[in-house]
Formats: C-alpha cells, sequence, structure tokens
C-alpha cells in the first residue's frame, strides 16, 4: 500500500479570491504581518498495489480528475505506507 | 519575508465525504486500486518579519482563523522566502 499526498496549487497568474479574503480576515484581526495568502487542495490518497505504475496512476488521476490543469498546477510525493 | 506552508486535514474520526465522492469517480474511471481518498486544504503564507515570533503568530492564526479545531488537524511549515 502507498501514501500518496498531493498538492494542487493555483497558478501564478491566476487571482485567489478566497485567499484575498482571508488575508483581509487576517489584518483585520491584527496580523497586519500577513503579506499574502494562496489557497490549495491538499490530498491523500492511500493506493493498492496493482499491475500499473503508482506514478503513472497518480498522473493521470490528477490530470483527468483531481486538478484543473489550465488553472492549477499539482506535486505530489509517494510514501510507503503500513 | 517567510514563506509558511499550512496543511489542514480533517481528523482520522471526521467522515470526509468530499472524499469518499472523489474516490467513488475515481473508481468509475477505472482506478481500482484507490483505497482511500482524504481531502483537506494547503495554504501558502507570505509573512513579513515582524517584533512577533512567526511560530506564535502562524499557530494564533491556524487556531483562530485558518483550521477548525473541533473536526481539523494542521501542521505547518516556515521556510526563508527570497
Amino acid at each position: 500500500m502507498k501514501k500518496v499526498k498531493v498538492y494542487v496549487t493555483l497558478r501564478e497568474s491566476v487571482l485567489d479570491p478566497q485567499g484575498s479574503a482571508v488575508k483581509g480576515s487576517l489584518h483585520t484581526m491584527g496580523y497586519n504581518e500577513v503579506a499574502d495568502v494562496r489557497i490549495g487542495k491538499y490530498l491523500e490518497l492511500q493506493i493498492e498495489p496493482s499491475e500499473r505504475d503508482v506514478n503513472t496512476v497518480v498522473r493521470e488521476m490528477c490530470e483527468k480528475l483531481l486538478t484543473n490543469t489550465v488553472i492549477e498546477d499539482y506535486r505530489y510525493e509517494v510514501e510507503e505506507a503500513n
């Protein structure tokens, strides 16, 4: 069994209204040192062994379902799970 | 300037309907090796130097606004940003 951590972030050039809203709230709360906030997704997948390569499977799933590659980037890490 | 990466995950005991839906979709698409999906948030904060300690500030922000500590856990990493 593998544990795969996927990090999905908005591309640099894409506006992040959710991040802007959070930054505004943090400033209102007095955290004026916060210069920028960007919000993305973090996914943890448990993947059972199969005849397919885990990297191929993860990349396919990211491109087909988990991310919108027009506006999002992703990276992932594969770990051995117990 | 520090770059802080915050990972917010649902606690183990909390159901994740969004993760279940994604798992169902992946199975429908033929990725039957996916045993579990959990979905969380990933935040990147840029924090300017201030008289306050960055760890204290990040922990406060997480507990007060960024996470719901009743149902979510968080961890974070502080990096030196350019």
